[in-house]
């Protein structure tokens, strides 16, 4: 181990909009040595997800930012390479939030063994992770599909959105797709089994979007916010419910848009259709975590849940394939794959 | 009664904006003799209602407008004239909605007896009746009050904000009211028995409403928007919720107010607090009608809620006031002696 070094990347400075490349930095510190009740752990794989937009800014959002000079944050799938710690043996695969850096020290408490039987161990940052948990608590807590509703997701060949639309399916919704590109379209319609799916990219999303839902819209699973939202608040039904995870059209913003200001358009809405805008994260339905990886785990074995990776080699390369997914230019769940599966 | 005229006031047009006294027509018909299976009702108390405005457009909301040359519609207490329906007699007080005019027919369907023993008779349209409902289902359904949370009511002198935080105040929540003037602010906490009281006709209303709720707000009951909810957004603890049950400030808007665009601003919030915005018309909990009667009429009877009511004679009144009551003139539940309560 003495001659590898520890490699991190640090938040360098905080983006004014859209992040660049310079806001981040690559060092090398040295491995650390695990203490007594440490474990040091090696990143096998990064996951990147959109909430790390909103961890380079100032100030609280619902979690704490990432200070300029820190390791970005990150939850990561890794090698337990030493352990003075007595429930973790050199080999096992675990589930930590190391952020990114090759290698990490852990106390254990936080760490969640990987059940490699389950899947691809990278799967415990997606499918049977926080991005699958997040699109199964809030379709079913919030979302409540019935059979014969209309759900509408955007970002549909993502990691969240592929899911809360199969798992709507799996519930019986009429099942609509929003994406960028006519090849994640087709994926989304054609692989993953949605019902439609309509390319963002493509002039006239609200008409188009009316056209895909003659029965308007019962669920909308919101986590971009902007034009989409806007072409779906006129079709929602009586009743409709909107969880709120993510607003990623919104995260490079340095001001409002221009106006008018459709807040009371919003509101009166909500009134006279009797609207239910939820937000969540997804920490605070940790306590369906044991349902979730039955159920989810069952529907990839049944195939009746699809899933696609999009990985990436080397840690060095995260910055950019942030930048990119911001832009939804990744296609499926991103992951960086920082290091081999098994030590060389 | 062959002398007796019925009178009626009709939309006679459409407001473009705030509406006029032009807006409403008084004439004089005769009065009609109920069929088999039909009742005459003699007006006795209109209750005059926030929604009505909404009626007066084109368009439908949650129900189908009036037309033009149509009555105004409206709640009322009546006294039975003459029966042709057997569960019904002359004499009898009952709950209808007629519209705004002396005298209607009914077959006795859409009927509700009014229990004279429980307050007067003009209770049924405030706080035994839609008003009370309203605050009731919606701040125990959606706002959810606990013991020790803070809960902040526009319109908190009027028939369903005084309502709602007497109802919280009795749930043990430290009860936050905003109305418009120093008496109306002086009955809800000085009568009503609210903790404070702010004037929003005082400039700093954000100011003064962060400086009342020290531990931010965790129930918002939303029934103006305007300024009062910019106020609020920013205090709203994590996983609070908002009840919209009204939207009095826009109700007159021909146009969306001059921008920037406070969408984003306010998705932003729903979901790093975690917010529930949830819309509800009375009519949704309807269900519930028997629970109510009975824990509002004990509470009434036990000094634990204060009702007041602002009385105006005169059925040709009626267009004045409700222009009054848009603009927050009244002073308690609006309602409009029709004629006496026993016919001389």
């Amino acid at each position: 181990m003495a001659a590898v070094n520890n490699r991190q990347i640090l938040l360098a400075s905080r983006p004014r909009g859209e992040p660049t490349l310079d806001n981040f930095r690559l060092v090398e510190a040295q491995v650390a040595e695990p203490g007594p009740r440490q474990v040091l752990l090696r990143t096998v794989y990064l996951s990147l997800d959109p909430y790390m937009r909103g961890r380079m800014n100032a100030g609280d959002s619902y979690a704490k930012p990432v200070e300029v000079g820190q390791v970005m944050e990150g939850g990561s799938v890794c090698e337990v390479v030493k352990s003075n710690v007595p429930s973790y043996k050199t080999g096992d695969i675990v589930l930590a939030e190391t952020g990114w850096q090759t290698f990490s020290l852990s106390d254990g408490t936080q760490l969640q063994k990987v059940d490699a039987a389950l899947g691809p161990i990278s799967y415990a940052l997606g499918v049977l992770g926080m991005p699958g948990l997040t699109a199964y608590t809030g379709l079913l807590n919030i979302g409540k599909p019935q059979a014969g509703e209309t759900l509408v997701v955007a970002a549909a060949s993502g990691a969240v959105g592929s899911l809360v639309g199969q798992i709507a399916k799996i519930k019986g919704c009429r099942t609509i797709g929003i994406a960028g590109g006519e090849k994640k379209c087709r994926f989304v319609s054609g692989e993953l089994g949605f019902d439609a799916c309509l390319d963002h990219r493509q002039p006239d999303l609200a008409k188009r979007l009316q056209a895909a839902c003659p029965n308007g819209i019962d669920i909308y699973f919101e986590s971009v916010g902007g034009a989409v939202f806007d072409s779906v608040l006129p079709l929602c039904n009586n009743f409709a419910r909107i969880p709120v995870c993510g607003l990623i059209a919104h995260y490079n913003a340095t001001e409002l848009p221009a106006g008018p200001n459709c807040v009371p358009l919003v509101m009166q809405n909500i009134l006279v259709k009797r609207l239910t805008f939820q937000g969540f994260i997804v920490s605070d339905f940790a306590s369906q975590l044991s349902d979730f990886m039955a159920d989810m785990s069952g529907w990839l074995r049944e195939g009746r849940v699809k899933y696609r990776e999009d990985i990436t080699d080397g840690l060095e390369n995260a910055p950019r394939e942030l930048l990119g997914l911001l832009k939804g230019e990744n296609f499926g769940k991103k992951i960086v794959r920082v290091g081999p599966e098994h030590r060389v």
